[in-house]
């Protein structure tokens, strides 16, 4: 099933798409809501970014070749030795097609990266990882946007990956799933940058929830990007860039200055 | 006016705290929401943390004694440069009275701080630093927990700072404060460790709030935890922790092991 959540007569839904329409839910996805009988054209409504998370996890390093590439460019990027969780921050999320704004007073590369986005469907704490994925609700896609000046200069990851608009993240969560199939691929101005097997991951899915879940309680709604692979682009005031995930759809943003 | 966020017949409820007794709402705090009429003895309600926030900010490093105690004890701690707003995690909210829970595995040594929480109230973007407090709703009170040897350890402050029940908050939010006449009061075990000026900050309130909003989005229930001021100390299992802000009020919480 897909799942998406828009706008409608001013107010907030969440439904199931079928087809080209979206049938109406209500309530929130991961309670089993009643269809209101409802149905609207998918292509009518504004999608918004799929859910808003309680808490907005990210692995950040989390495959090989991006690690290797950096390393080569000289920065200092390793291998992770475990599985540290990282955060960022619910302002930065926009849905499909909505802008991309470089802020004002940006002087350093802008950069974006395709991410598979882990949707939690239920509370979950001391998870095994033969069970983790069991809290698993769907996954979405999340293009992760950096000012590379802002995230090397800042004390803390704020302005150079959590600037207003710089997490789009959608266009659905899709619920049906085979992760060893998933193929990655992020597209500036409609050709083809890169493309990476979305599953072969430093540390798998499963590894991370049961990493995470002897510390802390993920809930309904909680999203963790995945992290990308090599390479990554610069892109400026102009372009178009897409993630798209086969199997889950496409997430297509234009990019602006502010 | 004191807002307090409860339990009551199974859901949570907003209200307002008048003399002993808690006059209930309909709706958020931040919308001027109408009292439902009914109104319940404080005492006869669980409080919840005041506010679960949209985002969760924390200034981290922000007063002159915490940093040269730090260098004293040879950490690498500096006086910032810049307001580098860092983010804590929901997941580790408790409420006034609930038990900080020290998870399994930990080995580093528990300490505890207290913090002014600012709470915002409106949408804010672009605020100079003199417009900066109109956004702001009330404060609160936060106990900021972290396990030493994970904050050093690990790539990010996920379990250091974040594990279920690190992040004790309330009573409640205060709307009606004078910054400069508050005092921060730290008590271990009803005897005092600490006692600070609360707004004595590198950083003031109205720079953070300044600087942020140049570059992200503050929500209605969004929370900004000012830091700390030393001395900080250890705690145990079987321990008391208590927090009190004279003119907001106090939040006690017992420690207990996993």
């Amino acid at each position: 099933m897909r799942w998406v959540r828009y706008e409608r007569e001013g107010g907030v839904r969440f439904g199931v798409v079928e087809g080209d329409a979206v049938a109406e839910v209500a309530g929130l996805p991961f309670d089993d809501p009643p269809r209101t009988g409802r149905s609207v054209p998918l292509a009518s409504v504004k999608l918004l970014p799929p859910v808003i998370p309680p808490t907005f996890y990210a692995a950040g390093i989390n495959y090989r070749q991006h690690v290797l590439n950096a390393q080569a460019k000289g920065l200092a990027t390793q291998i992770p030795k475990q599985a540290d969780i990282g955060y960022r921050a619910v302002n930065a999320l926009v849905g499909p097609g909505d802008a991309i704004v470089i802020p004002r007073g940006s002087t350093g590369k802008i950069e974006f990266e395709g991410e598979l986005v882990v949707v939690i469907g239920r509370k979950a704490k001391h998870l095994s990882a033969q069970d983790a994925l069991s809290c698993v609700f769907g996954y979405t896609i999340g293009n992760d946007i950096s000012e590379r000046t802002w995230q090397r200069g800042d004390r803390t990851f704020w302005r150079g990956k959590n600037a207003d608009t710089f997490k789009p993240m959608g266009p659905w969560i899709e619920t049906d799933i085979d992760l060893d199939k998933l193929v990655t691929t992020v597209r500036l101005n409609d050709k083809e940058v890169s493309r990476f097997k979305t599953n072969d991951m430093i540390f798998g899915i499963a590894h991370w929830i049961s990493t995470m879940t002897q510390y802390l309680t993920l809930w309904p709604g909680d999203v963790i990007w995945m992290g990308t692979d090599d390479p990554t682009l610069e892109m400026v005031a102009g372009d178009t860039v897409e993630v798209a995930i086969e199997g889950i759809g496409a997430l297509s943003n234009p990019v602006v200055g502010e």
